[in-house]
Parts: C-alpha cells; structure tokens; sequence
C-alpha cells in the first residue's frame, strides 16, 4: 500500500477518538431500569460482534463479515445518543448511514468506503451477515438482562420479553431459550 | 442449517456468559497507573475490532476477518486474568488456543471450530489479517494511554510509548502519530 | 386541599420515578471529554436550582421561582436524553413544553399545570426569573468545567469559554470570573 | 442592581464550589444498606426540590418557596456530613442555620439573607412551605428505597417503612401509598 | 478455648458487618477535593495498618501491635461518619473509646476486651507502637494525596503538606521525603 | 535507631506505591458473579487483619501478629494478579514467598525481614496466628457474599458454602453460622 496522506491520518484517528466515547456512554435502558454504572456502548458493541460471528457460523454466514457489522453496529451512538425506547416518539434522527458518512469524512478513502459498506450493508438487512449481526443485538441485550436480572434487578424482565421476541434466526433462539435456562456461572465449573 | 443439540445451544450460552465477564473486568495496567474504573477488556476489544478493520483496508487485507480477530484476541483472560507487564515474570500460562479450546469445548462445533481456527491463525502471527489485529491491540491501547493523559493522568507515558514502538505496520504507525498530534476533540468541531 | 383520585396519586408518582432517572444519566458533553462517571443530570440540576435563586436575589427577582425553574430546566432528558453539541446537528426533538405536557399527563391536574406552566414560562425566556434560570444553567457548566479542570481533565476548556460566552446577566458574569480566579477550595479555610 | 463588589463576587462563588462537593458526596444511609455507589446528596436534594414543589401545588402552597426550601434543605451537609441514623447518638452538631451563615458570610449580602432566610424557614416548620419541603425529603427517601429494592437490594425495608410513618400532608401519603404500588417503570409505556 | 454462647457469636458477627460499611464510605477529604469515588476508609487502613509495621520494625517497636492499630484506628466510622477538616469545628463527638466499647458490647467478651484495649492504647499515644500506628495514618494519606496529584488532581497539595507536618517519627519523614521525589511507578520496573 | 539509607527509604515508599494498586483492583471471584465494581483486595484484607485479630482472641493466639498477617496475606497480588477459581487450572505461579522476596527487595533490610517473616509464617500454617488468617480470609469472603446476597445478587451462594467449608477454627465456624442466620444490619439498632 502507499501511505495515507498525513490529513487522512488525522481523520482516521479522530474517528477512533470519537468512537471512543462509546466506552464512557450507558446504554440508557438500564438507566431506566434503575442500574447505576450499567454496561458503556462498546462494552454492549463487543458481545454483539462475538454472537454476530456465532449466529453466522451456525447459520452458514461469513463469521468475520457479521463480527464487522456487529462492532459498527451501534457506531452511530457517538454523534446521536443511545435513542430510549421512549424517546423514539420524541426524537428523529438523521439515517445512521448518514451520521457514518460524517464520521468517516475525513478518514482515509478506502477506510470510509469499507465503514460505509459495512453499515449500508447492516441497515439494508438483506443479506444472511446483515440479519445475523441485527439478531446478535438483540440476542446480546437478552442476555444482558439476565445478567442483570441474576445480579438482582427486578425491573429487567420486559427486555428480556421483548429481546426476544425479536430475534428471527432459529440459531439465535435456540441459545436465548438455552440461555434462560442456566445460571450464567455454568462455564465456571 | 439443522437446529443445534439442546447441549450445544446450552454450552455456547455458556462462552457467550463467559465473554461477559469481561464487561466488568478492568485492564489491569491501568490500575497500576493509579486509573480508577479504567476500561474493562471488553471496551478495549471493541476498539480493537474496529482498528483491526481499518488497518486491514488500510493494508490491502480482509476487514471482517481481521475485525473477527479483533474481537476475539483478549477472549483468554475471563480464565487468565488480565496479566500486568510485571506479572509476566511471575506467572506462566497455557496457551491461549489451549484457553480457547476448553472455552468452546460444550458449544456447537461449527462455533467452536470457527473460534479455534480464528485464534489460532492470530496467535500465529503470519497472515496480513493476524498482523493488523495484533498491532490494532497496539494501537489501541495508545490512544486510550492518550484519552487518559488527557483527562488528567500523568503516569502513563510509559503506556504510549511502548505501545508505539511495538507497532509495525505503516498504517498503524502513521495513525499513531497523527494521535500524538491531537486533542482527540477534533471530531466534536 | 381535598384528596387526589388515585389515578392521580399514581400518575403523579410515575413522574417521581421518571425524574428519579436523571439521577442515573449522565451529562453527555463531560464523556466526549473523557471524564468516567461524570456528574448526573439531577447534580447539575440542584446546583442550577440553587445558582437561579441566587442569581434572581442579585438581580431583584423572586428566588422562589428561579429555583422551580432551575429544578425544572432539564426534566424532558429523562425522555429525550441529553443530546449533545455535535447531536444537535442530527437530532430533532418534540418542544420541551410538549413533554412536559406528555410526562404530567396523568398527574394531578394542579400539578400538572404548576410544572407546565414553570416549564413554558423557563422555555419563553421573557421573564426575569427565567432569564436567571437559563444563566444559571451556563454558569452552573462553567464551575463543573473548572472543577474538572481542577480535578486534571485537559479537554474542556471549551466548555468553560462557550459557558461563559453564553452569560447574559451582570451577576452571573461576576461569579464566573471571580471563579476562574480561585482554587474552588477557598471554602475550606 | 448595582454590581456586587469583588469580594462578595468571591465569596458567591466560594459558596458554589462547597455546594458543588454535595454531588460527590454520598446519602450515608444507603451505605449502611450495602449500595455501592448510592445516590448524592445532591441527587436527593434535586428530587426533593421538584417534589416540595409538587406537595405545594397539592397543598394549596407556593411551590416556587417550597422548590427553593427542598434545593437548600441539606446544603450544611458539605460540612456536616450527612450524619446517619445510628450516628445522632454520638455526634452533636451546631445548628443548621449557623452553619448556613458561616457559608454565606462571604457571599453578597442580599444572598446570605435570600439564603438565611429560606433555611431558617424550613427550619422552624411553621409554614406550609416549610412543611411540604419536609415532608418532601421523606418521601423521595421512600421512593429512592423503593428503586433500590426493586434494584435487588433487599436490606432497605426500613428505608420505606421509617419514611413513610414521618410524613405528615395527606398528598405526600398518597403519593407514598401509590408508589408502593406501583413498578416504578409505568411511565415508559 | 471454650465456644462462645450464642449470643456472643452474632454479637460478633454483627461488628464485622457494622465494619464492613466502612469498605463503601469514602474518606470525606478527597470529595472536597473533587475526587470522585475516591478510596474507601477500609482501603485507607488496609495500607495505613501495613505502614504501621513497617514503621515499627523501622523504629524498634512491635509490628504486630502497630499492625492492630492500624486496622482499628478509624473503625469508629462506621457510626461517626468521616467528620473533615471543616466539620470538626461543627460537630463534637464522644470519644473513640466510649464508640468502641458500643460497637463491642454483644462481641464475645474477649473480643470486645482486645480491641478496647487497642483502642485505647491508640488513642492514649503512650506507647511507640501506638506512635507509628498514627504517622502511618498520616503517611498513609501523604501517599494518597501524591497518587491523586500523579492521577492528575491539582487540589491535594494542601493534604501532602498536612500530612507531612503531622509526622513525628524520623522514618515516616525519611519515607514521605523519599515518595515524594519518585514518580510511584518505581516498582513496576 | 539509626536513620536508613536514601536508598532503603525510596524502596520502602516503593513497596508502598506497589500496596496501594491493591485499592484499586477488584476481587476477580465477583466479577464472575456480576458484581459491577465490586470490593477491592485492600478492602478485602482490611476486614481479613481485623477477623484475624478476633479470632485469634478467641482461640488463645496474638492478635497483632494475626492481623499483620490478615493485612499481608495478598499483598503478592499487585503482582500476580487475582487468579480465579477457574484460573488456578491454566495459571502457575510463582511462590508467594518469592514475590514477597522482591517486592521487599530495595526495602530498608529490617522491613524485608519483617515482612518476609510473617508471609514466610502465614504460607507455611505451622503457627495458631497462621491458622486464624487464613479462616479469617475465608470468613471474610463468605460474610462478603452475604452481603452481596442481601444487596440482591443471586450468584453468590456457591461462594457461601466454599468458605464455610474451608474453614477449620470452631471459632470462625460459630461466627459464620451466626451471620448467615442474621440481615446484618442488627448493629445500626
């Protein structure tokens, strides 16, 4: 490869700096469900990208191209916001694949272009690795609320309902029906 | 695809429970460089995900399979802990395949094999994709040395600089750079 | 005072906990500053209630109804969450006064108008006491911002210039500038 | 107004800065109940502003007094402490209000007497402002108990049970009983 | 030995859970100084009774003796609260001992006697173990304060300087001079 | 006693930078049950001296050379990490004696003694003192999970039965019988 020119450096690096901001920002469900300190956007953003490229090996998919889409998938949330449930009828937003063209403005060229596909790709939904990556969102959040459910909080039950009620791959259901039938310590032993 | 055993859906629960631990663990060097509630392994691995893609366009090699890699690196360390700089004096480890194979040995095998081929062709260190995501995990533990000095943090020089001179690929390195050059809020203008 | 209808009571009590939740949610400009576990919406809150009252004794206004509406600035965020400088390019939302009227609806009427009517009058900016709120809401910014500054972050500068840039009275001013020339301990003494 | 001098300008701001440590400082009770992390005390302080304003409305009182009452009822704790249940039997303080005009003595006349004035008010319970404020802390202690409990925490009955039996205004028992009938989650639908 | 009744035994267990709220109670100085989640009082003893030994075998006394002090010397927290620098000419308190033999009064009675009597050697500061115990409480926070200005925190010098003044024994001064002059980051080469 | 070397006092302050990342790193067992910012090892071991000291007045041994050895019995853990459970299986280390040796190795020659001594006494569990600080460790441990279980998590009970189980004084069995029979706040009455 040739080298980037030393803006595009500088515009690649300031999209990693913004996407940083995602280990500091909570996922506002939880908030509302009265979980002080809950999971950042990244912490979410990286079990989504490792069940993304799950439900693509068990749903004969491309693993690394679902594990791409679930690391981006909530990219976004740097500029927008994590959106709440209620707030959806209070808010409207730009596209996300117009907030990832802003992001990657001034990225490298072909570090926008492979970003750009990516999440166009995602919020298409039309292909298996696009549906896989969607489903591990959901399938992570379920899991999530069990987590939090066995940590204690009694407020988490309607994520968990809705999670899965939400989820399309047989794949995804499978492990949400395992998952709620388990501990979550069972690995320890 | 043919629905998995009802054991196999359970054990692939299990990892993806595992893996959530790494939501709470914090990467220990911070705590050494007097950061309290630093990030935890799944934060840094999130960014590491999204790195290894870009250093992947950046050098001509495959975005989701190095973003995969990314994603999986530091999946080890829900059983090793996270093994400080001085602690490697003190501690042996089995091999991170072996960790990886016990950690996938319940879940479906098409998941497991999927996992034990990615990590092994990242700790072996001899495709372009392996040698994006480790100097990702370089990298990115740069620029959060960098978001801490900047919120405040004088003990982490240290931190940058060994982070840089471990880099080898171009990309990295010009990205690097450019970071040291920034206040990381230029994004937000 | 005659008794609520039930429904009231509980309709009043939903916004209780609804407002509890600012107590959980971050100020979204102090994590693109690289601050972990910044201050809440409801700290800021009460340090603006308090900030209106005193500003409304330095300038003649009723105390009273400065500190209401400095309580009462930023209680839509529990549905519209607290979106950011850069947000604001991609995000629009419903007027405040309309989810205010949305969070009180099944309130008592009595309070539902007191709030509703707080919350126009803040929203209107034509009184005194408003126009003290809304200062008090800068200037709150602006000592958070020191106090950051103070306890190490490098990164918000900005906020300290914008906050103060956005002073309109005479007495916010002075504050502001007798508090960029102190430690913030001065108190202890 | 004329403008302050330089000195009560300091002194204003010297008060702010004290006041400011309230949303570092945590209720201490909570701490005995096994809540890491609890609410502030300027988390507490804001709620029970917004409901003093509310049991006003109820009341047939002014809610803008009442507002101002619950914003400054607990703002001697930045040098009290906030002293816990168990502690009365072993600590004497000062009164509230002298600790009040020790923290307003450099501060701009008009506001120690704003100040002095509201919490010797709240002090003396002889207003309907001054009893709605009280009854306010109360109960946004039985509602934060209540969050907590459906947080998990299941030490915190006595919270709930303490605080309601010192309520005194027929809205504020209302309410009370109405939350402990309710999840806390109704006003997401 | 001879069991202890029954009563003896929860009377016991009730002190180590009182003492165990001390793990969530924040030393009150560093809120002041706008740390926020600073350590705990357990945190601050666990090291302060370190410092004790090594100041007694620094100084010819009994670690052991200087050990127990140190564990013991802010156990009276719990109920007293962590008064500050500004509170204490707000707030009076009984005396350690008299909160020592409550805290003690349904522990077994061997109990209650070796830690009364540690207590009160403590506070009598007659002995050189009961000498070392209190410079390693003050050492302990010079420490402290020098890993909060290294964290990046421009508030604490004031606690360095108290600290050191406060100390009496020639190898505590010998120690804090030494810590201040390195980075504390020696040990990890 | 004479003064120590320049050199031997920067190696004690060292030791002691080294002890203090013990405040800051979490006790790994209840990250896997989901505690969120659990308890530090300094925490942990403040209440460990403090057990240690009771039991060994209640079996007839030292307090003070008991809780010396409560305070360092995981002090190698700055450098070894916190191994889990289900670590132990794919982590060797070295001895703790030989961390001791180092981490003591620039200290002052009497305080690399003394504490050499005590770690030596406590690994080897020849002596009553050994014995009581290693059931207090595990004391401390079950009556932490208690607290955990009343604070909601439902994970923890396996960490109950272990430390029960592992405990040998008739002492330590008595008091952990007694607390799991009690809510733990019987003190604040």
């Amino acid at each position: 490869m040739k080298n980037m020119l030393d803006d595009e450096a500088a515009g690649t690096a300031a999209l990693l700096f913004e996407v940083g901001t995602l280990k500091l920002t909570p996922r506002t469900g939880w908030l509302h469900a009265q979980v002080r300190h809950p999971e950042s956007i990244a912490e979410h953003s990286h079990r989504v990208s490792l069940i993304s490229a799950i439900l693509a090996a068990l749903e004969g998919a491309d693993p690394g191209r679902a594990a791409l889409m679930g690391t981006l998938h909530d990219t976004q949330e740097s500029r927008l916001g994590d959106i709440s449930h209620v707030g959806k009828a209070y808010v409207k937003t730009v596209k996300n694949e117009q907030v990832t063209a802003d992001q990657t403005s001034t990225a490298a060229p072909v570090v926008a272009t492979m970003i750009g596909d990516a999440v166009a790709e995602y919020e298409a939904q039309e292909t298996p690795e696009s549906r896989v990556a969607k489903d591990a969102d959901k399938l992570e959040c379920l899991l999530q609320a069990l987590e939090y459910q066995r940590a204690g909080n009694q407020n988490v039950q309607a994520w968990v309902d809705s999670s899965r009620a939400a989820l399309k791959t047989a794949a995804a259901l499978q492990i949400a029906d395992a998952a709620m039938n388990m501990t979550g310590l069972e690995w320890r032993q």
